[in-house]
């Protein structure tokens, strides 16, 4: 389609919705082909790109607000894993037709708030048109001392294996969004099944842990897809395998609560996606010190067991002292 | 979907036709949640953001190389029109449900074959399942020595206008992907069809003309959505207008055929879309030297008038002294 006037219909859109929230001065009031970022001297520029598509991340009728959070947060996540702090990012933003007004007007304050909350402001992107479902692609930036981002491999034998906040809340509040009754069964009461879903709803990133993570982390991921199959890559890309306790792996009161009613939800809370914590390994002299920097930080740290020499899949070792044989480890579109 | 065996099919995928290609050390084998870029000292990043759609941006039935490379090469333009060193990109790829090995594999030979002619190497993305079209959205990164990036604005009256190339091929082989007929309406033969054909299908991005602009160019921007309405926005950007003679923009032998034989067909040339060239504007003193040093690079560049003081639509003028009345001046999806 073209048009006559001086503005096209895109340039309207971003003028209106996107250029009041793109105040870095990187941004260049989003009016240029690019933009620009100037990294602090000794830095590394740390990149990553997550994409979320309607039904299949997200619930194409979530609030506007809340779908740009999301995608904006699954970024925010893997920079704090990586030990960076947040520089900027780009969106690429894929509209269906039926897009209205009201619903961009939604989207951007979303986007906005959080890149306020997060310090990571908006620099530039795309705006295309879809037939398909809408899609949001995003770019974060995160700077690094050069040489400090934190991988995935590093993990080293005999060092301990931390995880941030409470696992599986996310794949329960999946599970409640598709199955109306699973609350009763899991006797769920209303504050309960409200948690499990906001957790589903809105990640957590631990961006106040990027600092603790870049100082104590040999190896670090985010869990995003679940924490025994994101554990076993942790594992395999550092030469090691682990051993966890699962007892001591930290779950809501809510979780606690299904788990008891539901024993089998063991599979869904270690495997199931969404969870948007931290996993590190972390020197065994270091690991009392980071939780409890964590801890003063507003976030929970848990020791839940250690790295050791070998390979294989981690075993997680039950109550009975026994291995758990988990069928479905790790959440995976392909 | 939740998968049993240590790798899943995401990893699977990544590592069989994307870890191949991505060679930069900060790629990290794409087996990490995020990747590095170290600035050279002094430089600033200019990050682009380009995606595509399969039914908008592109055939969904062209090869699966040419879709990649395309995607690549639209982000490499936004880089030279900036003046800035390709330094690396990021892909997130929607992949919808019938796509296929041989499919995955030409699109990631492509690609790879793009990033090594423009030294521009994959560093990492994001790969998910997509119940609507393909698409492939590129994040690409570029150096500029700092404060050098080119941009939109920093046109003076008094500079001259220069595009490289030639205009308005693209738009007429997407007229001729639609149109069987068109072909022998403008009398084309089968070369002339062959090469506007090939002017749609793959952007010639002027990576090569990058230092030239950023050293002499005062706002440059690459002709993505047509020349009168990119031009139009550069100008207004930088608070200038222009005046074009519309004899003196550079068109393809092709290009001239079509014209003679359907004058209307300006409308296509000055304002349909995806040129991939870029449009700079440069103090007068100066541009016969980047024109010849342009030309000494291997890509034509074209004085096509002047920047003037005032504001308003840029006035193009015919052969008759008069300025053209453009009814369709840019490509827009909105």
């Amino acid at each position: 389609m073209s048009k006559t006037p001086a503005e096209t219909g895109e340039e309207r859109l971003i003028a209106k919705y996107f250029a009041p929230i793109a105040n870095h001065p990187g941004a260049l009031r989003l009016s240029d082909d690019a933009a620009m970022l100037t990294p602090p001297p000794g830095c590394d520029i740390v990149l990553t790109k997550d994409a979320i598509v309607g039904g299949v991340h997200f619930f194409p009728e979530e609030p506007a607000d809340a779908i740009a959070r999301k995608a904006l947060r699954v970024n925010l996540s893997d920079l704090a894993a990586k030990g960076a702090a947040p520089a900027g990012f780009l969106l690429a933003l894929a509209l269906p037709e039926h897009v209205t007004d009201s619903w961009l007007e939604s989207f951007a304050k979303g986007l906005g708030a959080d890149a306020d909350a997060y310090a990571c402001p908006l620099l530039g992107g795309d705006t295309v048109k879809t037939p398909g479902p809408l899609m949001v692609s995003i770019t974060a930036f995160g700077f690094v001392p050069q040489g400090g981002m934190v991988h995935r491999h590093g993990a080293k034998p005999g060092e301990r294996i931390i995880v941030t906040g409470t696992v599986g809340d996310a794949a329960l509040g999946l599970r409640l969004r598709n199955d109306a009754d699973a609350g009763r069964r899991w006797n769920l009461d209303n504050k309960s099944r409200e948690h499990l879903l906001d957790r589903y709803l809105l990640p957590q990133p631990r961006s106040v842990l990027a600092k603790l993570v870049q100082a104590h982390a040999s190896a670090a991921m985010d869990v995003s897809d679940g924490l025994a199959g994101d554990l076993a890559k942790l594992c395999r890309t550092s030469g090691v395998t682990a051993q966890i306790d699962v007892a001591r792996v930290p779950l809501s009161d809510a979780a606690r609560t299904a788990l008891a009613a539901e024993p089998a939800l063991i599979e869904t809370l270690l495997g199931g996606g969404d969870d948007y914590e931290i996993v590190c390994t972390v020197p065994a002299a270091q690991s009392d010190a980071f939780i409890a920097a964590a801890q003063a930080a507003g976030v929970a740290a848990t020791d839940i067991g250690g790295a050791m020499a070998g390979e294989g899949f981690p075993r997680f070792i039950g109550a009975d002292g026994k291995p758990l044989r988990l069928r479905k480890t790790s959440f995976s579109h392909f």
